[in-house]
Parts: C-alpha cells; sequence; structure tokens
C-alpha cells in the first residue's frame, strides 16, 4: 500500500471545528491536502453558493457533505420533515459538488429498535432517487453500538450492508469509519462483500483511545488509539475502494491547541499510521 | 410473564458496593431476594469459607461467583497465570455453592482481536473440564464494543454464540447482561438459537442511560433507559432461562446514596420493568 499522504487525504471540517470553512479550505490546501468534507455547521454560515466556492478556489476535491439522516422520530410529520431536510441536502451536495451526502440514521428512547430501522429503510428509498437525479450518492453510516440510545439504530457494517441490500438501490451505499466499526467480528469479509455490491463509498480514519474521557469528543489522532487502521484500510482498499481517506476527528481537547499545527499533526499521523 | 419479584432476583454485589457481603447477605435477605451473585471483591476480605457460611445463613441462592477470565495479555506466562487464576475461581464458585463463573473474556490495546479471540478460545477450552469437574458452569459474558480495548475481545451475543459452539463443552455457555447486548441486530434469533443450544445460562438487567455521565459507572436501574427490558425478558424465557434475573448495577451516583433505599429502589424497578 502507499502511505497515507496529504494527496490521498480528505479533512472533514468538523476535525478543525475552530476554523470558518475558508480558514480550514486555505490551511488544507496550503498543506497539500487532496479534500475537504464540509460540514453543515461550516457551511449554513456563509451558504451554499459562497461555500461552493471558497471550496472551487482552493481546489480542493469534496467526497462528501456531511451530514442528513437523522430520520426516527415519533411522529410522521417530524419524519417527514427529517426526509424533507435530507432532500434539501442532496441538492446543496450537488451544488457544492460533493461525491455523496452522508447519512446518519437516527436513533430515540422510546422507540423500539425494530421500528426505527424500518423508518431509516423507508426514508433512504424515498430518497435514493433523488440523490440519483442529483448525481450525489447516499453513504449510510452504521455508528458504534454506544450511540443506539440516541443518534443510531444502525451500529454495524454488516447491518447496515443488509439494509442497503434491501432498498437496492444504486446510489445508497456505506460510509465505513474505523472509529465505529473496528471491532466488529468478521470486518474483513464484511467489508468485502460490500465492496464486491459496489457498496463501499467512504473510508472515514481516525482512532479510538483505550480510555476516552468523552465518549463522542475525546477520538484519538490516527496512532493514538488501538484500531488497526493500516489492517482496515487494506481490506477497504482490496474491496475496491479508490477514494481519498477521510479523516474525522471529534476532539475537544485537540481543538482547544492550534489548529495549524493539529493539521500538521493529522498529516504526519495519517503517513505514520498507513 | 410473571412480573419480576424478590423471589425471582438475584443481586450481584457490585450493585451495592458500599456494602460488605455480610451486610448485603443480610440485606437482600430480609427484602426477600432469592439470590447473590458474589464479586470477587466482596468475598476476598473475609475468605471464601466464611462466605460461603455468610450467604448460606441467609438462605440465599448463588446464581454466579463475578468474574473470571481477562485472558488477554502479550506474554504466554501471563496468560497461563489468568488460567490459573479463573481455574482457582471455578473451586471458589463451587465452594460458594455457586451455579456458575462468569467470564470476562479481557481485550488489551497491542494485541489485535483476532489473536484476542483466539486466546480466549484456548483458555476456555482448556478450563471447562475443570469447571465440569467442580459442578461449575463457565458463563462467558460478551461485553458492550465500547470496552473492546480494555476489556472484551467478545463484544456481540452472536459471537460469544460462535465461540462457544466451537469450544462445545456442555460446561460452557452465556451470561446476557442487557446492558452489552440490547442493542445488536437480530437479538431475539440469538437468543433462541443459544437457549436451543442448551447455553443460556444467566440473565443479567439493568439499564442504559440515553447519555450515560461515564461509559462505565452510570448504569441506570431498570426503566431509567432505553433498553427492552420486558421484550429481551420475554425472548429468553422463551428460549428455556428458568433461573433468577441477576441485577447488576455499576453506578457512581447510586452507591453514594443510602443503600437500603436503593435496594427498595431496585426492587420497585425490576417489579416496573417487567
Amino acid at each position: 500500500m502507499q502511505p497515507l499522504t496529504p494527496d490521498r487525504l480528505a479533512i472533514h471540517t468538523m476535525t478543525t471545528k475552530p476554523w470558518s470553512l475558508a480558514q480550514a479550505c486555505e490551511a488544507y490546501a496550503s498543506a497539500g491536502i487532496a479534500g475537504v468534507s464540509p460540514w453543515v455547521e461550516h457551511v449554513e454560515p456563509v451558504g451554499t453558493r459562497e461555500a461552493a466556492r471558497i471550496i472551487a478556489s482552493c481546489g480542493l476535491r469534496v467526497p462528501a457533505y456531511v451530514r442528513g439522516g437523522f430520520f426516527v422520530h415519533p411522529g410522521d410529520a417530524e419524519r417527514e420533515a427529517a426526509i424533507d431536510r435530507s432532500r434539501r441536502l442532496i441538492d446543496d451536495a450537488h451544488a457544492l459538488g460533493a461525491e455523496m451526502l452522508v447519512i446518519v440514521p437516527g436513533a430515540r428512547a422510546g422507540i423500539p429498535l425494530g421500528s426505527a430501522r424500518e423508518a431509516v429503510a423507508d426514508a433512504l428509498a424515498k430518497l435514493a432517487p433523488h440523490a440519483q437525479q442529483a448525481g450525489v450518492k447516499l453513504a449510510l453510516e452504521p455508528l458504534h453500538p454506544m450511540y443506539a440510545a440516541d443518534r443510531s439504530c444502525v451500529n454495524t457494517l454488516a447491518s447496515a450492508r443488509d439494509l442497503c441490500a434491501r432498498v437496492a438501490h444504486p446510489s445508497l451505499g456505506i460510509a465505513l469509519d474505523v472509529y465505529h466499526v473496528w471491532w466488529e467480528p468478521d470486518l474483513e469479509r464484511t467489508i468485502a462483500a460490500i465492496g464486491r455490491a459496489g457498496r463501499l463509498f467512504a473510508f472515514h480514519i481516525c482512532d479510538f483511545k483505550a480510555a476516552p474521557a468523552h465518549p463522542l469528543l475525546d477520538r484519538g489522532l490516527m496512532g493514538e488509539g488501538v484500531i488497526p487502521i493500516s489492517e482496515i484500510r487494506h481490506a477497504v482498499e482490496a474491496a475496491g475502494f479508490e477514494g481519498l481517506a477521510e479523516v474525522e476527528i471529534f476532539s475537544e481537547r485537540s481543538w482547544a491547541t492550534d489548529q495549524t499545527e493539529f493539521l500538521a499533526r493529522i498529516i504526519a499521523a495519517a503517513r505514520a499510521a498507513s
């Protein structure tokens, strides 16, 4: 495998949360990073049109717009509103030149996981034709089971694969984030099956620290934790993935540091971990 | 289903951590609780013989002695020492009149999960004949994937079932703790399969709060969180489980309260959740 040099990387803007979209894009481009995956939180303050101009002027590729979904709600009207929001985000993703929209499924106390999973399948079936028309892929991201109470009812790569196979639309596939699935039994085989089905859309990297200070906001830099990133990357590339590896790190500790230095550490960590 | 009245419950002594074994057993028995699952941490201060006397004098059943395992280490000598420790705990479980020894598999940064799982299978194959001779069952407990970095390389009920099927010894089965597996896809089917194989040894209850303050020490009382306890209990009983439901709650918040009042809350919560 080639080392993960900056020309093989994209960075999620939430990784450098303190920066505006313009600051992030300029810094990434100056460092030779190939792509940016903007978050809604960084696009909305400037608007989609200006965001598209900023990104294009920096010459960055856009693997993903992040993030739609959150389809699990008690009422029909709320569920429809969530689908409508994702429909608008698909249009925004198209305007940004993004290859895909990341979908976080959603979950909610009081709604059984079985019903929640039905709601997600239903929403994705409704959105996929619109995504196809817009030329934007939908990347369902299974989230770690520790988020099954409030963020995601799809908690393994294997169950995400099953859900995609059920909806069976060519615009629907999967975003694999090592943080969420590194522990999964039969990981390599599941990755290969997703690749064979042409549904491996994204590969997100970071690390899982053995004793995280916070379940959400203490992700590690590649190499700071226990995830066999190189091994998983090998499986992902063997499964046919040819896109950029996307760095996605939420870390209150890192956000509190100088972001230019943090970016340099990301680049060094990506190279070392691969 | 019958409500989970005290005569259908056992309590893990770690649930009422501030109490000594004697205080815990006396309080449980006074409240009509049927059983106690003592932790090593509560037995060692008094010794196994005295612990057995305390438990017997209170007339409590002993579903489980908690906990052996932690088989994952870098060196052969450490791995053998862990197996020896569990061998001694099997003898102690026998002396305590415990039906089973709970096995926490172990995990360790730097040891790939695949190798760790091999080590666990190897250790269980070595221990099972000794357990059988002692008349003590080994209950492998899969732990939530959030502990895959440092406590358990077996993170789903389905993979625990596969591991047990591979070792294939009648003294080896599974402890199902709702906290660890409630989110699992195909949970009901997996429970049924484990029951059919005669390997459903234990059923532990507590709750998973939607926003836990700590990943380990903020478990909820039954009904305080998102787990469909009644539904899982239905699946467990349909699978042939007839043992006591074991209450196992680690909560710094609860430990800081009056333990007698907490015990009353446990009893009320068990009844309400069932």
